[in-house]
This record gives structure tokens, C-alpha cells and sequence, in this order.
């Protein structure tokens, strides 16, 4: 377990070392590592035709890690109306960022400093009225590319890592190279510390302090490879943190230095015994968040195809 | 323009030709038209890497086609909190039935005479707890298969189809072999009628009562293909309704006997744009809807990869 | 601590004896008895002009007794806007039932066997589209009477009930005469458990299966004392239930057999200083419900002048 | 009809008349004047014991005037649950402020030049997590004084005022002289313009930038009897506005100035019946908010006792 402390004057020159900004325009940051040719390639890998879903079920019940839940109402059943056919509809609404929701952040999710990606003003850029910048329309279009499963647990050989682990680079590599993948340009990075799996066995518990993730330094490992997103059954950050004053350090490198969309809280226990199965650890990854004029991200449904 | 009138009788004796009851068990009906090999197949496909959205931004101005109009709230701002980094978050809430909303109708939705498909009763099926059978959850997995974009005004020569106009199998066939697209087992059909380009050029109006869309015998020559999945720009049914008694036939046969997810709502210009840039109307069509337990469907962004 | 268990035949005699079906036809049931001569003389009361409000504030917090907390989002800050002057703007949403918000229940929240108030089916009356029977608009008019506080830990000289006491009515009639207050036609009783004191001494807990309230005799002692209103700072009903089979037997007699609206989770903390202070346990006591078209109930702040 | 246009020099000299900034410490403002000896004289006028409720039900349909609808949604039906008695339960939601709902604006909800009531920052007041200052909870314990029904359509002889209309000091002056109404201490001030039945004979409007209110003049009037509360059908403010710059000056007179909430929207056709039925414009006015921690105001059924 690696949770060794690292400096803001640490954090601040891998911060700089994996910046973005000024490199693209299009508002989609390093998602344009994920481009054609990759998404071309991606698509080859399909040749079992099996897909799994890796979110999960939107959770209506409070809990630890679920303080703000998921509202759902019918709002028309077939008690009413009297032309056929008749119809049952539903409202569903979601405060989705939080430790329960899969859902993606936009880069205007999070500031450092008071900057989101590209060195935009956060309080510029996201007004009481929402994104005008960074939101996650400028993801409407759709992520595709290579997925690629890193199973820390399984190379552990442990059932899920404790909160408070922090995943290094050294780590990453070896799992990297015990699967087979060798993580390149446009891939959709997909770390698993079995959060969920300790949820189930030993009930929730509040991530927002006490959370398996990534170290820092992990993230110049992801900039050298040059990913697109980077996603995980938890918020890929290990708390406590192991930086001085920053709670969520993959966040900040991620979503304001990187320009790397986060993929949270998602559920990555079906994609690894699929790919235990399967013996592979790669396959088509498809992100589609819904059109949020203005969004900070938005509840999603990933889905993995081989 | 056919609009020809049709009693219930023939209405349900098209009930009786297309229905699926009874062919599978897992929930998904027509979509297992889609498996792995339709899968396969539609990945396949993928040779420009080129992606294009097929939803609507959400929308949250109240109009004719959107009384309940999506609402989205900033929950959080940088102007909060005290630990670095800072987060923007918001909250979504939307009733995305309607005609407004691109979605994915699931099962549930839509009930004929007390029935949704498969014959179970709907209020056993649904209740103000939500779906119990027929649920979207059942569609968890995403729906991956070949779409084929059926684009009727471009093959009239018009901007757009008026309402109350209804289109039937014999100007799809000679629209799928003008395009050179032969529908066949697994695809996801999309009728382009103009809708949106209407609106954009004369402004809204209520769709309810006043659409393009398809006529029931339109369904025959679906179910003939075995498709898995149907879309429009509008909700794909035609509307004065041609069936007497009647007021959404295509919902009805494609959800109720067919077991035929919709597709309502959706944004197919850029999709025509494409096709026509590309000289080809089908493509992989991808549909991840959230997974809302006991949800009636789901708000939905489709992309296409070319 | 009376929780001594109760047959459903015996219940169903009290149901019988302090029903009041038929007696009006203005949908107020009980209401009724607070008629202008009450209105006139609970306003008569008002002499100090101090007032004191009955309602919690409402908790966004999702705890034991919150599971569904409110939800309240700005909807506009100063941040946006060009015009003078700006404007701050909210959105509020509460599932109000349930043991937190302070709210009143209409008679189509609660139906025994299928029915509500009056008899009248409880399907028939509330559909997905709402109460059109029994709703809470028939109170849009508001509820004035004379409120009369009954305290029962501070007859008892104890700091609250034990969740699972039930009191009944030679206790309540005790402390109307220790009080020096005589119960009589369309007074709003108010029942202290102490519970909220208890809930900041001890923590939170779910009172759906463990909460002091009344015991159904009690209700005999109020029909025949005619009341117009019942409220607690729980929700009126002792759980485990004294009677077999029945969950909520002082909801059902009530709201189904009495037509009598509950106040529930009522803050009476202050209300009893107030009441302790003055030397006097009766007050002018102001309930306006919000307008909700088929309502079940409605959030309230009631209000005690002095 | 007055509608003299006002310099923005003029405006600011009537704000700085009428301010009552440092005059109170406990955030009610110029309720204050509604003070006991004012509770106690309002409740001495409720001699008849009819109430009326100065509320529109609130509107779940989106219109000119109603671009947010309130949404309300059954969140349980008798369709669920096996124990007695089963509830039928929902949920109400509603973006208050604008011009549909009848509500109480609070102080943080207007500022002028970044300042609300006192002189307080609105950006420090009120963040994306609410108000920390001038909430509603301010006026948690209520409001009850006398009311005057100040009824310029049945002064003037007609059904209502049209939109563009503001009304002046020297004609409330008489009309309060018609009525026999001395406005004075403490008053809550409602003036009817006859907007809703304008809306009810020729259908919604937008009052954003169309309606009938007062003359900012009429604001010294007011000041001078120090009244606690301002209420009107519309939202007091005439627009086009009189005041160059000034899109709502009365919100900021009432607001920002004098610490005088405001009441939006009320249902006063009631009301005016009611009072042309008794011959008496006086009445005690209840008004109780609900506890919304942070709100900038919230939806109100106040109600007239007589």
C-alpha cells in the first residue's frame, strides 16, 4: 500500500508536468486523443458481440454514500387517461455527482484555484445558470475508444483494496503488463479497487474521506500514455488524500490540468469477471452523456463491448 | 400522402401478425434480434471513426411540444466549500415522455386494453412504485446493432413531412433501395420525417395531436425484418391516428406485440447530414439507457458511428 | 405506559363509534366543528400577541427518520442578469409525508380496506393524477380554532415517551384538567411525546416502527369531545401498534373514520415553553395548508398566537 | 392612469427616503411594525369567523405566465404495501418565484447594485447554498396584522387595471378615504390591480414585461404609515417600468429599502368579494411561510379572517 505524502510544491510540478492547455480547441481536451483511428480500432475489438453494462442500478434509498438520492415518481399510470393505448410514465431527477451515481464529470466540474480546464475562471465559466463553458456539452457527440480494465485487486490478489490505498505508477505498469495491455494513446483507463465489492460484503461507508484511488503520481503514468478518460469503481481518488491541502488530487490533474474526463462510481465488478472469462483486459468502451446544456457532467450508462 | 383510415379490426388483426409473445423470455424482446453476431457485424462498420449525436439537448423552456420542461439547478458552486479543489455540481430532473425529450420508450411504457407486452397486465406490471416487469432495467445492457436511417423527405424531395401524414411499407422499401440498404434481422430503424427542420423553419407545436409518422401497415413490413428497434424524430406515430379508436397504433404494435423499443424524439439532422456527406444510411447505432429501476424508459443520447 | 394490545374486532367498535360519515358534504369532515363561532372565540385568545411557530425547519439531510430529504436548489443567484435589481431565486421539493417535514394530512392520504373518508373508495378517489376526492384543497381555506397543547411528559415529569408508549384517554383527561384546559367542539389538540427532544438528546431514529403516540381509545375521548384537528410532534400513532394488524390505527380512525386532519412532526418544543411560560396551554392556532390540486396533504407552518 | 416616467436620480432619492437600514436587528425588517399590540388589534377584527384564502392553486401546467410549472407527482399509491391502512402519498416541487405562485418574497431575494436589505453584500448573503442572511426563516414565526384590501379596479369603476398601469400615493389615499380604511402601523397592504381576472377573461400573459402595479411614488405613502407587508395580484410593480434602469423598482423600494416583504401573486377576487359583501376592506391577515433554511422566500396560503 502506497500512501506516502506528497507536497503541494510536489503536486504543483506534476500538476504543470501534465498539463493540456492550449493543445486543443474544441473544448473535449484529451478526449481528442480518443480520435478516429482509435475509435476505428476500438471498434475491431468487438468480436464476441457481448456487451456489460458498467454503471449501476440509480439508487433511490439515502445512505452513507448516498445522501442526496436519485428521485423517481411515476407520474402517469394507466389509472387515468381513457384513449388507448394507454400509457405509464415516470420523472426520474438526480443530483448525480456525490459516491452513488455512475456518472461522468465535465471539466467544469472542478476548480483548482479557482480555474477549470484551460485555465478558464471557474466562477466565469459556471454561473447559478450553469456551464457556459467546459459543461459536458461539449461531449454530446460521444466517447469511444479502447477500454482498458486495470483489476488492482486481482493482481493483489485481494478481494478489494481498504480505503485509503493509493495506487502508484509501478503498480499500474505491472498490471499493465500482466494483462497483456499495453496502454496507449486514447484509451479509456478503467481502474478497479473493488469499492463495490467491499460495499456488499461489509456495507457502506462514506468514500468522500476514506476512499481507495489513484496516487498522484499515477496521473503523469496516464499523461505519458496520453489517455482519454480515466474511470473507476470509486472517484479514483484515494483519501484521505495523499496531498497537503488538496482533497482530490486526480481531479484536479484529471479534470483541470489533464483535461481527462472522470468516469465515477462505477460498476466494474460484471467488466471484470468478463474479462476474466474472456482472458482480456481490452474492448470497446462507449460513453454517451445525455445533452446537459450546461451540465457539469451527467449520470451515464457505459457500456463495454468484446 | 396515405392516411387511409383502418378499423380496429384490421388494426388488430396486425396486432395478432406482428406480435412476438411468447418468442423470448429475458425481457428484451425484439432486441435479442440484435445479438452478438448483429453486434458483430455493426462494429464492423466502423471505418471512418466519424460520431453523430442522434438526441436534443434537454430542454428547459416550456412550450407546446414541452409543457413539463426539463429543469436542471446549479447545487453547488465554487462560491462554497473551503477545500481544494472546488466542485460545480447540478442537479437534472426531467418527465421525458412527451414530445420533447429524446428517450427510449421501454415495454412498460405502453399498454393495450390492460396488456403490455408479453400480455401482462400493466397495473400487475407497473405501479406507483414503478415497473416491475417491462422495465428499461431490462435494456441495462445497451442496445448495439446496425441503425439505418429511412429518410423520407430527402426521398420526397421536400424539407419535411407535413403532419398527419403517414407512411407506409411500400415508400420504405423504395426508400431502403434507393439508399442501397437492405433492413434486415437486429437493425435499428430510424424514420427521418422532417419534424424538427419543421420546427426549426415555423416553430413548435403540439405533436400530440398533430404528427408525421408511420402507418400501422408499416409495422408488418418491420416485423418481416425482425428489426430490434425503431426510431423517429417524432414518436413515429402518425397523427390524426389513421386507426379508429386508436390514437398511437405504431406505439402500440411496436411496444405492446412486437416488442419493439422506441425511439421518440430524436434529433436525426446531423444523422441526415452524414449520411448524405457519406453516401450511406447505415452505421452502428448505440443506445445506452440509464438504468432506472422500474423506469418506463429513459432519456437517451444514440450515437452513430460511421 | 399503556401499550396494552387491542383486537381488530375492538377496533373496528371504535371505528364504528367515532365515525362521522355523512355528516357534512363540504369535504372538511371535522373540520367542521371549528365553525366561525369557534373562529371568533379562539381569536378572542389572542391578548399578548406573541406567536410561536409549530413547524420544523425543513431538512435536506437524509437520516433514519429523513430518507427522502427536501430538496432545495437555487434556481438564480446575482451572478447572472443585467437588469436592475437582481434577483436570487429558489426551488423547493418535498415528498412531505413521512417523519420529518411538519405537514398536515388530508383525508385521501390514508384509506383502510380501500377506503377513505366518507366511505368513498380510495382508487376511485386518487389516481396517479392525484386526489380528486379528499385532497387538501377542500382546507384551502385554512384551519383557525382554538389550539389546546396537552403535554403529556411534562405531566409525567419526564423529559419525553419512550418511543412504543401509547397514551390514552384518562391520561389526556388528566392533563386537560391539570392544564385547566376543557377539551370541546372544534379545538385543534396538539399531543407533546417529546420526541423531537428525545430525537436531540439521543440522535435520530425511524419512528415508521418505533414511536409514543396515542392509544386508539383516545380517539373515543376526542370524537366525543369533537375535536376539528389532531397533531403531535410525532405523528399521533404508537408504534409497535397496539392493535393487531393495523399499522397506524390513530391515522385510520382519524383521517378514514373521523375526518379528522393529523398535523404531524410538529415542533412543540417551543411551543411548550411558551405555553409553561404564559401558564396557559390554549392559543389561537392558524394552519394554511399550500394549494395543491389533489394534494394528499401539504408542507405547513402552523402558527400559535398567544 | 400614471405611468410619468422617473429618472433613476428621482428613484434613488425615494430609496434613500424610505430606508429603514440599521433601524431593526432580528432580520424581520419592517415587520416589526406588525408588532403584539397590532396582532392583538388585528385579531380583535374577526368578528364573523370567515376565512378566505388569498392563494391560486398552485399550477402544474406551463404557460405565458408559467414558464416552470410546479411539478406534482404521486409518489405512492394503494397499489403498494400490504399493511393497514396504505397511504397514498406525493410530492410538490415548485421554482416559486416568478409570476404564477402565490408567494412571500424575502429580503435576500432582491438586490440593488449587489446590496440587499441593510446594505448586506447579496453575494455574501446568498450563495449557491441559500441565504445566510434575510432567508425566510427570518419570518419564521409569521405574520399577522391587520390587512387592507386596497381594490383600484372597483375605485375606478372597472374589471381591472390595464397591464402598463402604475398606480400613485394620491389615489390610494383615496380610495383608502372611500373604504374608510385608515392605513397605519403595521399594516399588510394588499392592492388589487385585477389582474387575475383580466388573465381569466382574455387569457395569460407575460407580466414580465407587462403589468399593472405601483408608482414608485406610492412607496412613500406606504412608508410613511410604515406598513410590514405589501401584497398585490400581480407583483406590485408596473412595467413597462416608470423608472429609467429600474426594471422593478417597487421589489427594490419594498425589499432592498424598507425591509417590507412582499406578497406575489395573490388570489384577491375572493377577497374583494368578500370585502364588498361585508362592507369592510380590514381584516386579520395571516401569512406562514414555510421554513425553508436558506430560502429567499417560499410559496404561502395566506389567509383573511373577518
Amino acid at each position: 500500500m502506497m500512501t506516502a505524502s506528497m507536497t503541494r510544491d510536489e503536486f504543483n510540478r506534476i500538476f504543470d508536468a501534465v498539463c493540456t492547455w492550449g493543445r486543443w480547441d474544441d473544448g473535449r481536451g484529451s478526449v481528442n486523443h480518443a480520435g478516429p483511428g482509435q475509435i476505428v480500432a476500438a471498434a475491431e475489438m468487438v468480436v464476441t458481440g457481448r456487451t456489460v453494462s458498467l454503471a449501476h442500478d440509480l439508487d433511490t434509498v439515502a445512505g452513507p454514500d448516498n445522501p442526496n438520492p436519485t428521485i423517481h415518481h411515476m407520474t402517469q399510470l394507466s389509472d387515468v387517461g381513457v384513449s388507448e393505448p394507454r400509457a405509464n410514465m415516470d420523472f426520474i431527477g438526480t443530483a448525480y455527482h456525490g459516491k452513488s451515481v455512475t456518472h461522468l464529470d465535465a471539466f467544469c466540474h472542478c476548480n483548482l484555484e479557482g480555474s477549470i480546464y484551460e485555465g478558464v475562471s471557474s466562477s466565469a465559466a459556471v454561473s447559478s445558470a450553469g456551464g457556459s463553458s467546459g459543461s459536458v456539452l461539449d461531449l454530446a457527440a460521444g466517447i469511444f475508444s479502447r477500454g482498458v480494465l486495470l483489476d488492482v485487486p486481482r493482481h493483489r490478489g485481494v478481494e478489494w483494496l481498504e480505503p485509503g490505498t493509493a495506487v502508484g505508477p509501478d503498480e499500474l505498469q505491472e498490471i499493465a503488463l500482466e494483462q497483456g495491455s499495453e496502454v496507449s494513446v486514447g484509451d479509456l483507463i478503467l481502474v478497479r479497487t473493488g469499492q463495490r465489492a467491499r460495499r456488499t460484503a461489509l456495507g457502506a461507508w462514506d468514500p468522500s474521506n476514506f476512499s481507495a484511488g489513484l496516487h498522484p503520481t499515477a496521473m503523469v503514468w496516464m499523461a505519458e500514455r496520453r489517455i482519454a478518460v480515466l474511470g473507476s469503481d470509486g472517484d479514483s481518488d484515494a483519501r484521505p488524500s495523499p496531498v497537503e491541502g488538496i482533497k482530490s488530487p486526480i481531479h484536479a490533474l484529471a479534470l483541470v490540468a489533464m483535461g481527462v474526463p472522470l468516469l465515477d462510481n462505477m460498476n466494474l465488478e460484471d467488466l471484470a469477471s468478463m474479462c476474466g472469462e474472456l482472458g482480456r483486459w481490452e474492448f470497446l468502451c462507449t460513453v454517451a452523456p445525455l445533452r446537459i446544456p450546461g451540465g457539469t457532467g451527467s449520470p451515464v450508462n457505459p457500456v463495454a463491448l468484446f
